[in-house]
């Protein structure tokens, strides 16, 4: 007989499959609606089951941040194409990626911003005698990776890449993970229409420069959940979409029973002012949100594990330790020993740190997923 | 040949085996000064190898919060006696815990702050036909788990425990965590006598009530590094002291050069204000302290690689993405592809999310290491 998430010993992290499918749905739906392709990026599982439900869905491809991670999912021939949306400047880690999605028969396309990275992605391109697309990363306002719309930089660089006889100018990547700072959806929205105007203006540029822009690749969840506008864009890489969080719910994106992923903890103690669960920083992270963002305010809420009981209020994370969570009382009086199912601030970190996702539907323990390119940073 | 730090693929997690030496030494040395056992938590670096060293240097057994990290070691032989430093609650774990215990002939010390535990361990006990010794845990200060001292549930338990045919009483275990809030030296030594003269206190109410305190078992880096007294305590339970941090440099314990942890990155874009690196809260944790403390600032420094260079300004590690830190350029150019040790704000944590610790000695890899109880939080 299947486990109840009660009976499950805790700390335990769970994704609500049917959840889970509904969120794949909500975003294949925008794509199509939309009319662009939709390559979901993998740091949010890690999950080579979630990445094969998500092709199933109709993603034309998978995108990673590090070699190694995309490494996992190549070599389980998950899907026919794969984006590393990171500049990545040392030859070895590009040759090992080619090498082996020349192997698997995979298209995979590198992400440029210096001519460091051009370098090494030729020489790994070289050694290992392939043609590689690569995208020029646009800073469309996280001022993180990327080149600024008026850098005179981002025509050389499509120079550089078009003159390769290694390399393949496949167009514009960009990431507004500053819409994770925004109010409200209202300005998320706005956002979205900023990135698509800038890339529209760099894309005008390279066309007064002779070249041509094949694609242009944008993506975070909220400027996909929230977006109106995706003009002049072919492709969106959200990651996120397949749990959501509570900082997706703290923007206005979904509810709370729209959040796939909770931790399931038990209260092991308790002083005047707080509920003490069993787990801490080494299981929800000490994220306060996406790119070091949030409320400021807590790692997440508790709820009952009941999904009858979800509108009782939640409670506050206030505070973690290592393997200790501080939950605000709130005048509540709940025994040693009572369950709570935590979500937290941001997901993908999470899943990172778990050995596995614990699979349920209707509240009980129907399968479990390795989370397979957990730890792979390099 | 061995590789020198500056060839290796990044990020990578880096251990320097001499500084590591040194500080077993050092706390090593602070026990036999003052008579105590000492009896590190594995928790900070959850490896095989670095707790065979901490009982080579004459640790007399470890410490663990969770049972499935405990497990790790004791199913290694790793030391003859293990204390489960965290208040317990579900018996599943405790039998799962005693039994294996058993099987590998250690003595496994359990810890309470509730009936709900005693109950617990009781039907563990019973269940593995098994006697078990029991902390009872005194908040001295951090006010997360624990009985605050003038609790009459203290003495309850404690006759609860003596009564029970299963369980046998260990003596007192605090952990003076608030110590990371210090700041400066002074405090934290304050700090470690007032948790001193609680737990005599505590020990003198339980004489009156007829209770002999066989152990008084405290704990925690910073108290034991800048502590003068140790009246009263029989045993120390530090962790991070093998690692230390950048925390632990702004506590004012110990110097860079003294920090054995660090991690080698890459600058791998850079934009205005910051240089960009390829270690993110995915390598580095989100962690501004233990317990969430903090300065508030950064989430570690980064150094030149090269030893010679140790004077060279440190930089702060401003922001991270998951997968990105944002390094604050300071009037530094530095070109991409320079490779920088960042030192993190908490050692701990960065352990867990690692593969594997590559060790070095004088800036040469000379092994892997697995972080073997990684991610083991149940």
């Amino acid at each position: 007989m299947a486990l109840r998430i009660a009976e499950l010993e805790t700390p335990e992290v769970l994704v609500d499959r049917d959840q889970l499918l509904r969120n794949l749905g909500r975003v294949q739906r925008i794509a199509a609606q939309h009319d662009v392709a939709l390559r979901p990026h993998v740091k949010t599982h890690k999950c080579i089951e979630i990445a094969r439900l998500q092709l199933e869905h109709g993603a034309v491809g998978l995108t990673a941040s590090k070699v190694d991670e995309a490494l996992v999912f190549i070599e389980q021939a998950c899907g026919p194409s794969f984006t590393l949306a990171y500049p990545i400047v040392d030859p070895r880690k590009l040759q090992r990626a080619f090498a082996s999605a020349g192997h698997q028969n995979v298209e995979l396309r590198i992400t440029v911003d210096s001519e460091a990275g051009i370098a090494a992605a030729e020489a790994a391109a070289k050694s290992c005698n392939k043609t590689v697309s690569a995208f020029v990363k646009i800073d469309v306002g996280l001022h993180r990776c990327g080149l600024v719309e008026d850098d005179p930089q981002v025509v050389r660089l499509v120079r550089l890449i078009s003159s390769s006889s290694q390399l393949r100018f496949a167009g514009l990547l960009s990431h507004a993970g500053q819409a994770y700072t925004a109010p409200d959806i209202a300005r998320i929205a706005e956002i979205a229409a900023e990135e698509s105007a800038i890339l529209q203006r760099v894309r005008s540029r390279l066309a007064s420069a002779g070249f041509d822009v094949p694609e242009v690749s944008v993506g975070s969840t909220p400027t996909v959940l929230a977006g109106n506008s995706f003009e002049a864009v072919t492709e969106i890489r959200p990651g996120n979409y397949v749990f959501l969080d509570a900082t997706a719910v703290r923007l206005g994106l979904a509810s709370f029973e729209e959040v796939a992923l909770s931790v399931v903890v038990t209260i092991i103690s308790a002083n005047s002012s707080y509920f003490i669960i069993d787990g801490g920083s080494k299981v929800l992270s000490s994220d306060l949100g996406a790119h070091g963002t949030g409320a400021g305010v807590g790692y997440g809420v508790a709820l009952p594990i009941d999904v009858a009981g979800a509108e009782a209020a939640p409670l506050l994370v206030a505070r973690l330790s290592e393997e200790h969570g501080f939950v605000e009382r709130a005048g509540e009086d709940l025994a040693i020993g009572t369950k709570l199912r935590v979500i937290p601030n941001h997901a993908c970190p999470v899943a990172n740190l778990a050995e596995r996702l614990t699979i349920t539907s209707q509240g009980e323990m129907i399968d479990q997923w390795q989370v397979a390119a957990r730890g792979k940073v390099r």
